[in-house]
């Protein structure tokens, strides 16, 4: 019986009743397994679609048992199955980042602290507990106070002799605790990726982190196939997954500074629309419809109790706003994050992913759009790809020399890579403008098809070349038209920001030279990181921040090139290495 | 072994195994069983404490199985136990009560009804259907929406073609629902009897209502006896009783006019201050010690679903706010349906119940009190004391013939029989003004203590009319502690309310003959009728009567009774019949 793992997509065939533990160790895919596979500490946890025979354990909830969360090491082989491992340990090992104290100036977050002196009833004044604590807090009778909160005050007062500290929301009292610290978390909820930070509500300091898959990669690698299982009725599923990559990491992150679920009194996510669909459970199918309309971009501020976070139920949560079905709130995040839409500057925000999405503008006006870049720069369609982990090339010279991740021999070659090799081959001769391989000593046939062999076992060949050409077009020509929409061409770009992982470690002199990126001053280029993750704690943290973001979401002009005849030509002719007009790419030449 | 059926207090001895249907009937105690007792229909739901062997059945959920509740039919005795009854047929047949549409006129109800057509998204305009929602409501990005409403909206608004009611609430959105009536839900959670009224919307007229008793009388009769099961781990256990009474009326109300859940889109519950904290699963312990404080007098708005209410769970619930531990919401309620604070005459409203609340005041100042009248007008602590229900004797004539509720032999007398019964005595001087009985043919003497048999089985004796002058001078004394403390005389009061049931139906004359009530003009006598239910309804309907309600119970001075030596000086002054100071009783004399 075939065991394939995830995300690795390692294949080992194995006989019935066999663990999925043991198999996870003939395929040397690792696992955690602090207990030795006794079945107590509950951390091989993987989700499998497909058949085995499992034990229910205590260490999986009912909601997980139905999303397919079971334990490897109680879990034997009943037929052909796929597994996803969620949580490899370098991904997911908490990262803790403090920063100095009183970094952030003028900090209005979306839930403020203010420690009061609860006064003590008489029988002069037998005011209610409630509306003692709400006057101390400066707050009305018509605040809102969550039921727990009511339920819970008598104690918490009493226990703290009347010294508690009142965290306050938009609407009223969000929790009552003891005096200590109180964190917010921002969520990048990526459709590979998700990460997640804990931040002190009093300096704004980021003072831990976790990091790991979305375990919805199960359900398939972009976000087309993922909506297409939510129309096969596996939505409530695809949420639970979601929902469960988040929990874990906010549990490993809370666990790092010893805190507890209940001091983390809100939180922002920022996702792309069809990831906050599926967070929410809310059905994503006409995200792949025309005419595009998605069933939220904003949805109003929720409560974690109700979403499912397992941060404080009372926590107000944020969904970072969006634009389109296909341009999301992680875009929006990015703009605030980059500050492009609060400077006179022509600004070019560029994300680049399965789907690239390009934001152009200024403080005065702002348009965006979206293009299926494919999977290529992220490991897909590419046969040596894959993405940026231990024993991925992440970098090649213009020797063909090169770089792997990790203390690992090489398995692959990831993003930043390709576009290296690509740039390197094309510097060398090797492959020709339109992408095809050369006679070159590296350069052999293998089924009809020509391949450049970098080192043992890791070739690209014009299959390949021809994939990653579609996808750098597919970005390219998504700024082009988004310029000519705007009456402007790519000089006129004074900051070019670079969103997303990718932009953080793809080599621009190189992703210029293939033509994925406009060919302008690389003093103009700007790196913003994780600018979805950094967009959100802006938005945590900052009442005008909250602000723009709405004001950025709802104004931002989207401009939708899948009805776009310009389109078609611009990716046409930019099926070249660099671009078919050279003019357009004057400085490496 | 013995078991005992409440609210009747009947008794019965079986052998173990016999199932709690047939005790039932051999203790002559009506219990649905329109199945026969095959376990089928559900509806023979009993409330037990003590020992039963039971079989776990679909009708009762996990919730109601811990709470205690069994189906007779399917419980064999094990043991001594004592069943709650809780729906005497008599009681809970829902009544409907259709009114004349638009009878209220400027209606503000909590939520608001507003008829939209969605306009459809296209490719010029793709905005997202959630956006479109809210602008055709005029309503803005930052307004509230309950997330399962963003699940459902997709096809709410798909399968109404975007002709759809929008209810909005003071936050946002509450629901979304196709064309159709929508309705409020007032209640009148009292310590005995729990009353619910669906209002329509549109009209405000009351379409149907069921009453029944409050199941937690199965933890004790009076309220002092409740807060102490709650201070012995009990509070979850009476929240549920107090949920399962209001639920199960909701259900039988919705039923009476082929509604459904959803459309019950509000709700506000009046019940004194106890009861709200128990509802809500709140500690009322601090309600029954110095300096009562309690944990709330007013609640926020709260949502049916956090609270466990079975109508749709987004629908905003209001609590009538209340004044103090021992003057609650149903006070609040009373006044605000009386109208007393809105008038310059000074006007006196009495709650006689267990307790007796008392306020005084008009539109500029009100004053209120509760003493602790006990239960003898509840038909405790009387020997042949019983609710008003089928059997009771509720009038005496002077000639001692009486009148019995229902097609039944007469069990025992109800309040406002026992009323008439000590004015007749008084009259006809069968009892003194001390209540010690005299000669008479009617009177004779058991195990040493005198009594007077008015019908076979049924007397009263001295200890009996000692209860029932401690509660009328008990309510007497607050009413004139009340008129002290504002530097009144009676004389000044321009209006009696009578608030409650039993201001229904008591007789004034011989309540005032006894000395229960003050000796004023009859023509300044007004019964409320159920001013809690009433004030429930107007609190639901208009936002002035809202306003109102939360200034009443704000503003109004609470007089403790339980601190004041005047109380005691009042209290026995009033032990005589009708008072000790005759000069305040001229009329009827």
């Amino acid at each position: 019986m075939r065991v394939t793992f995830l995300p690795d997509d390692v294949t080992v065939d194995v006989e019935r009743g066999v663990s999925l533990m043991q198999a996870a160790e003939l395929a040397e895919v690792q696992l955690h397994a602090p207990c030795g596979g006794k079945g107590t500490c509950g951390r091989c946890k993987v989700i499998i679609s497909g058949s085995v025979d499992a034990e229910r354990d205590s260490h999986i909830s009912d909601a997980e048992w139905a999303a397919g969360y079971r334990l490897a090491c109680r879990s034997g082989v009943a037929g052909d199955v796929t597994v996803m491992v969620p949580d490899p340990p370098e991904l997911s090992r908490p990262r803790v980042l403090v920063r100095t104290p009183g970094e952030v100036s003028n900090m209005t977050p979306i839930v403020q602290r203010s420690s009061i002196e609860v006064p003590v009833a008489s029988m002069d004044d037998p005011t209610a507990l409630l509306e003692r604590v709400l006057g101390s807090a400066g707050e009305g009778i018509g605040a809102s106070v969550p039921l727990d909160l009511i339920r819970s005050l008598p104690e918490v007062v009493s226990q703290c002799n009347g010294s508690v500290d009142v965290l306050l929301g938009a609407k009223g009292l969000v929790t009552v605790l003891p005096r200590g610290s109180v964190y917010g978390m921002a969520v990048d909820l990526g459709t590979t990726t998700v990460v997640v930070n804990l931040i002190d509500l009093d300096t704004g300091g980021t003072v831990a982190g976790a990091a790991g898959y979305n375990d919805q990669i199960l359900m398939g690698e972009d976000v087309l196939s993922r909506i297409e299982r939510a129309e096969e009725g596996d939505l409530e599923r695809l949420r639970q997954l979601a929902l469960g990559s988040i929990n874990r990491l906010t549990v490993e992150a809370i666990a790092a500074i010893d805190g507890s679920t209940d001091q983390v009194t809100t939180a922002v996510v920022a996702g792309n629309t069809a990831m906050a669909h599926m967070m929410l459970g809310v059905d994503p199918s006409s995200i792949r419809y025309h005419p595009y309309s998605p069933a939220f971009n904003a949805s109003p501020m929720l409560s974690a109790g109700e979403i499912g976070l397992k941060i404080l139920p009372a926590a107000p949560v944020m969904l970072v706003p969006g634009t389109a079905a296909w341009v999301g709130g992680d875009i929006t995040a990015g703009v605030v994050s980059s500050g492009m839409h609060r400077r006179s500057e022509l600004s070019l925000l560029i994300d680049v992913g399965t789907n690239g999405e390009v934001v152009l503008g200024n403080r005065d006006w702002l348009m965006c759009c979206s293009s299926s870049a494919g999977p290529a720069f992220d490991g897909g369609e590419v046969a040596c790809g894959m993405r940026a982990m231990d024993g991925a090339i992440d970098r090649v010279g213009s020797d063909l020399g090169f770089h792997v991740l990790g203390d690992a021999p090489p398995r692959g070659i990831c993003g930043s890579g390709l576009i290296d090799l690509i740039a390197a081959m094309l510097e060398q001769g090797i492959v020709d403008r339109k992408g095809r391989l050369q006679d070159h000593i590296s350069v052999t046939e293998r089924d009809g098809i020509k391949e450049m062999t970098l080192c043992p076992g890791i070739a690209v060949n014009e299959d390949d070349i021809a994939n990653l050409i579609r996808s750098k077009a597919a970005v390219f020509a998504a700024i082009r038209c988004l310029l000519r929409a705007a009456g402007l061409t790519i000089g006129a770009v004074e900051r070019l920001h670079l969103a997303g992982g990718f932009g953080h470690y793809v080599d621009p002199d190189n992703a210029v030279a293939i033509g994925l990126l406009p060919d302008i001053p690389r003093d103009r280029f700007s790196y913003l990181g994780n600018s979805s993750l950094a967009g959100a704690r802006d938005v945590l943290l900052s009442t005008p921040r909250r602000l723009e973001a709405r004001e950025v979401a709802a104004s931002m002009t989207y401009v939708d090139l899948s009805t776009s005849p310009e389109f078609f030509d611009e990716f046409t002719s930019a099926l070249f290495l660099p671009h078919t007009d050279l003019s357009l790419f004057p400085r490496p030449q």
